[in-house]
């Protein structure tokens, strides 16, 4: 091979020349509190019966899926309906490879070349990736300096931008703010009044919240979907399954640019497998949502500023220098993440054992300081 | 709900109005020779195989998957670099979610909003969808009466529409047809003189062919891209694997649009443990060789012409009403494929005792025509 030729040699397009791929740094390290991942192994038993699920799925694997995942869509209807306060219908459910993809399938459908999406940052930066990827302009919307939205200058922006489609994330990734049900509603109607457009709430740690879920402002308002993923509240990174809850028309629409047979027999048959559990699992949200408020507590006694959490992850700071602050912190044994928010680093809650490991860092980093 | 409001109500792209998802109608009939499904299930020690492995990967489903799939990448090279005749490494294979997903992330790539590509027809379908999906502009290439390419032709329209892409389906479907290298040589050199653009071999169907892969033309060409998948010849069209060969380059690429940790831990698990029994399912694409072979002869001693076939399907005809013949062997409960191809229908070869049943359909029908 003519090793030379690296990626500005092909003929990619113009807008990805000398950029990288999105994705946190993977590094070797003892304690790693920084992609969010629920610390808890599955349990024994629900590992048990995803091999009891998969092997009867690998004995017809030679087939097609069920493209429409109706099974899978009924029992996350169920889990919605439970626990969200609104009852849903399977048809009002949608699921893909993680929330990435039910994000890009709404972009293709509603947004796409020629029209804009926007979002309120810091936020979860891939909506502006995938908005990017799917040829969605991007606009940065603002936020207020304690990270809430501003709910005036959030739709003076709608009303300026006529976005196609607009990103509320609750709580937001990386600072943990819940969004209320009223500036969600304020950010519908501007939405609504600037253009027909889609609002997607995206509510991948809600599991986490002091808060309800938003689901139940979908009643009656089939331009607001929520967006929803196993991979923390079940502890399902490695499975990769988003789905949403919305309008059945919506469901109808994005199937018009879904893969056919994206969602693999394994994936169908894992996630049901999950949500046999859901209990157990739930339980140990409870334990997480107590750990996260014991990281909240023992920053603010170090003498760290927290932003208040919904999620299952801590915003701390201030630094003059975050970046340098997290490579002391990682010379200590523990990953966090530097999701570039000036002055602030984000912190996983992990197990007890782990979020020890990542409080004596920060306490002694804090002592060095004023000695 | 206000179940009255439909797609044609929400603020959709103008593009998507009016249309039906992707995708074979699915009928409850006997024998289903339709979408060109392996008709052999995968054998009970790879069903085995795949649970121990899956139940492996469950134990740490809490954390995202390899990102970059490395040892799948790996186990997939090796197995091309065994069968094409093309010593292949790691680092020039990349794997996603169904070839459909690697073809979705190429135009994201190297097409969409502002760019052309183009497909010789009639052809795999999802090329011009998934184009449609992307943003990518679609010309419709010509193909000659007998359905192989017509080298003078397809080039000339290369030079005209200077596309950004140029789809090559060897062997075709819905036809059957394999392509020469000569005839990809020519379309590459066509492309790069137009202007330099991408060339994508797609070999879904290759294993399956009386001619070898494509697969060397990819060195010290780096922009001809050959992508492949599991569904076919490996049995496992449930598992939605598809992965493709080339420059390092064009890996690295596609990385820029890709969706983080887009492959799941179990879908790895479950294609690792499917290629460690490679030989066992390459048993049984010999055996759908000989079915299609027979099929062919079958078809044509019973008075229907044939296009001679390279896949693991046959396209049999003429028909002055293909979609009532369509009907007339879905009556004898027997599926086969209306893809829109005037004159022709496609059959997919099952097994010995499905394509008895199909051959008695379709020599009934023709002996009621005569009498």
């Amino acid at each position: 091979m003519t090793s030379e030729i690296g990626i500005d040699d092909l003929p990619i397009r113009d807008e990805l020349r000398g950029k990288s791929p999105y994705g946190a740094p993977q590094l070797d390290v003892p304690v790693r509190l920084n992609t969010n991942e629920n610390p808890y192994p599955l349990p024994e038993p629900l590992v048990e019966r995803i091999a009891e699920r998969v092997r009867e799925a690998a004995r017809t694997l030679n087939r097609y899926p069920d493209r429409d995942a109706v099974e899978l869509r009924t029992a996350l209807a169920a889990y919605l309906t439970r626990t969200a306060g609104h009852e849903v219908g399977p048809q009002q459910v949608w699921a893909a490879n993680g929330s990435n993809e039910v994000l890009q399938q709404l972009l293709q459908t509603f947004a796409g070349p020629g029209r804009l999406a926007i979002g309120f940052e810091p936020s979860y930066s891939m909506h502006g990736l995938i908005a990017r990827g799917t040829g969605t302009g991007w606009i940065s919307g603002p936020r207020r300096e304690d990270f809430r939205i501003d709910t005036e200058a959030a739709t003076a922006a709608i009303a300026e931008h006529r976005p196609d489609v607009v990103f509320v994330t609750s709580p937001n990734n990386p600072t943990g703010t819940a969004v209320d049900a009223g500036t969600v509603l304020a950010l519908h109607e501007a939405a609504q009044a600037a253009k027909p457009s889609l609002v997607v709430v995206d509510e991948a740690y809600v599991e986490f919240s002091h808060r309800p879920s938003l689901l139940p402002l979908i009643e009656g308002r089939p331009n607001l979907v929520v967006s929803r993923t196993m991979s923390k509240a079940f502890g399902a990174a490695g499975l990769r399954l988003g789905y949403l809850a919305a309008h059945p028309a919506v469901v109808d629409a994005v199937q018009l640019v879904r893969l056919p047979y994206h969602l693999s027999a394994v994936t169908q048959a894992t996630a049901l497998a999950a949500l046999e559990h859901t209990d157990t699992l739930l339980g140990y949200v409870e334990a997480l949502k107590a750990e996260r408020d014991r990281l909240v507590a023992e920053l603010l006694a170090a003498g760290y500023e927290v932003t208040e959490s919904d999620a299952n992850f801590v915003q701390f700071g201030r630094f003059e220098d975050a970046h340098a602050v997290w490579r002391s912190i990682l010379d200590r044994g523990v990953l966090v993440r530097d999701n570039g928010v000036p002055g602030w680093l984000r912190v996983t809650a992990g197990t007890p054992q782990e979020n020890d490991a990542f409080l004596d860092a920060v306490r002694a980093l804090k002592k060095e300081q004023s000695s």
